[in-house]
């Protein structure tokens, strides 16, 4: 292909179509769809008796969306990942191909650049999807990544925000607020560190929150769940910006309004127990925090019997008409009305 | 949709659900193929019976890509949506939807983005193509801005890079070096500026070489031109960098030589006339300028008679096998190997 060799200390861009080479190397095509990958002006793909669900292009910039003080390359290449194939999962679809581009000062290395892609890759066999496109270009600092993720459906079983009807069980993924939690953990031990290096960072027993800030996991098998137990949501929605105002844009879209209760908002207890440390409330954590890339929806409250006792996802309330608007009720019994958090983007807790 | 109201002065990102609102109502839908565009997590599209042609992601950033001091930002977005089509018709595909996302710092108003929203509706207007995206998050510092285009073909339409054979013709669409040169009167302009602000910069009678550089066309006819004659190239790839880097790129991944003669360069008489103010060569800056988005492509000789004295583009040579190297006739007989030139990214000429 290219004669420029590849040398993993030399800077972008000018060992640029050696670097692609090298990624091309190691990317592996898990779908049938992907008919022609990297390598040329575009891809080719064949999605024949399918509706094809396609992503937004996502922005992730430096110093807003992540940190490098603390986020190791691979594990941002991972992440990158998550957040784009969860959109995807959230229209009740699978994702198959992915592209992802970097804009990288000439200060960064080729090395760290494969570093990012290893993450990559990694997430790519995790989701079994095609990475179809890895331009690099230059910036003037910093690094900025986008990417784009394609995905496919059958069309009666696409699911958008806007099918929630009152009577509905509201239901979310996992567990909420650990993600930002690790973030507030590892911004606290980077103080500590810039203020004295000697110091080492203190981060044992916090393995979870953690994992859940620098390498979260999107619940790639709740599509096939719903598909074995014969459920369709009536309505989906990521949850990359915190609870409360996912649940806020799903109402929104739905014209309707909601009920949750506290207690039932899954909170892990490595996440409580930090709370505690650092005097927040883990509720508020879960509610504003974002970044846990789990979904939230719901299904019809005639559908309880088939998917309670089930271990992938918590019911946390229940659809309301419009004009009951959308409260949570507290574990004292006093009602608050949601509000959606300051944060209203992804990866955006950075400073 | 979302009860943020929109306010132009308001700075990005508290203003986002209103100002995206803005954009989707701004959108027209031109294809069959884009079932549900704007205001979900991801778009939902049908491919049916067709390949499917998918660009990479592609990243325009400030200070590198462009420069805001002489690019009116409508202007940027028609040329983000141009460069990004082009894409599309190097695979001999029609393009048929856009996802552009933008990361701008706090200080943009939201009437900016508007501006550049604009000129990417002119845009899709123009290529008939659908924006199924338009995500906005927040950076540092300057904008940076990432697209994503889809297209389609019939599988045996579909033309790589790759397919180039001995004694093909090479040829080019329009004329090159324009853009380039364009670009050197803006800086040469800004400069004077910047000392003197008192001084209107001098842009009479380069209306053409500005135009090529701030709002480029990409050829959106040849794919059409291609099946009325009957026509398949045997390979093909976009001008984004210099027509060497190009021909180098397509003669690799053909594995075949090339002849090319300078006499035959398309160069317009307005590019020609600023090289000589600007003591430049025009054929270099046709050679290594770059941001052209012409397309490059071989035709078997075969076909010779049937685009013979058209209009759209021009015969610069022939493919060799590859002991023969890349070669260029200069005018007066003397015979240059062809070199990549040092600038190999799209829209990267500024500083």
């Amino acid at each position: 292909m290219s004669e420029e060799l590849y040398n993993e200390n030399t800077s972008i861009p000018f060992g640029k179509s050696g670097l692609i080479q090298k990624i091309k190397e190691k990317t592996s095509k898990y779908n049938s769809q992907t008919v022609f990958s990297i390598g040329d002006d575009a891809s080719v793909s064949n999605f024949k008796d399918t509706e094809m669900v396609l992503s937004k292009s996502l922005i992730f910039a430096e110093g807003i969306h992540f940190d490098l003080t603390y986020t190791p390359l691979k594990h941002l290449g991972y992440k990158v990942v998550t957040a784009a194939v969860t959109s995807i999962y959230a229209m009740n679809a699978k994702p198959i191909q992915i592209s992802i581009a970097l804009s990288v000062s000439n200060s960064i290395m080729q090395k760290h650049i494969l570093e990012f892609y290893d993450g990559v890759h990694a997430a790519c066999k995790n989701y079994v999807i095609d990475l179809i496109g890895g331009d690099i270009t230059t910036s003037k600092k910093g690094i900025t990544i986008a990417a784009f993720v394609t995905g496919i459906a059958q069309k009666d079983e696409i699911v958008f925000r806007s099918g929630a009807l009152p009577t509905d069980l509201l239901c979310v993924t996992g567990d909420l607020g650990a993600s930002y939690l690790g973030l507030q953990l590892l911004e606290r031990e980077k103080t500590i560190f810039n203020s004295n290096p000697n110091v080492q960072p203190e981060l044992k027993g916090y393995e979870y929150v953690l994992r859940r800030q620098l390498k979260p996991e999107s619940p790639k098998d709740l599509t096939d769940y719903f598909k074995k137990k014969a459920v369709k949501p009536t309505s989906m929605i990521s949850l990359s910006n915190g609870l409360a105002s996912e649940i806020i844009n799903l109402c929104n879209s739905s014209n309707v309004g909601c009920e949750i209760f506290q207690e039932r908002i899954p909170i892990s207890s490595e996440a409580e127990k930090l709370a505690k440390e650092f005097n927040i409330d883990p509720v508020i954590a879960a509610l504003n925090g974002g970044e846990d890339y789990e979904l939230l929806f719901t299904i019809p409250l005639s559908d309880y019997e088939k998917i309670k006792n089930n271990d992938m996802f918590s019911i946390i309330g229940s659809i309301n008409t419009l004009d009951k608007g959308r409260n949570i009720v507290m574990q004292d019994g006093t009602i608050i009305t949601l509000e959606p958090s300051l944060n209203n983007q992804t990866f955006q807790n950075v400073q």
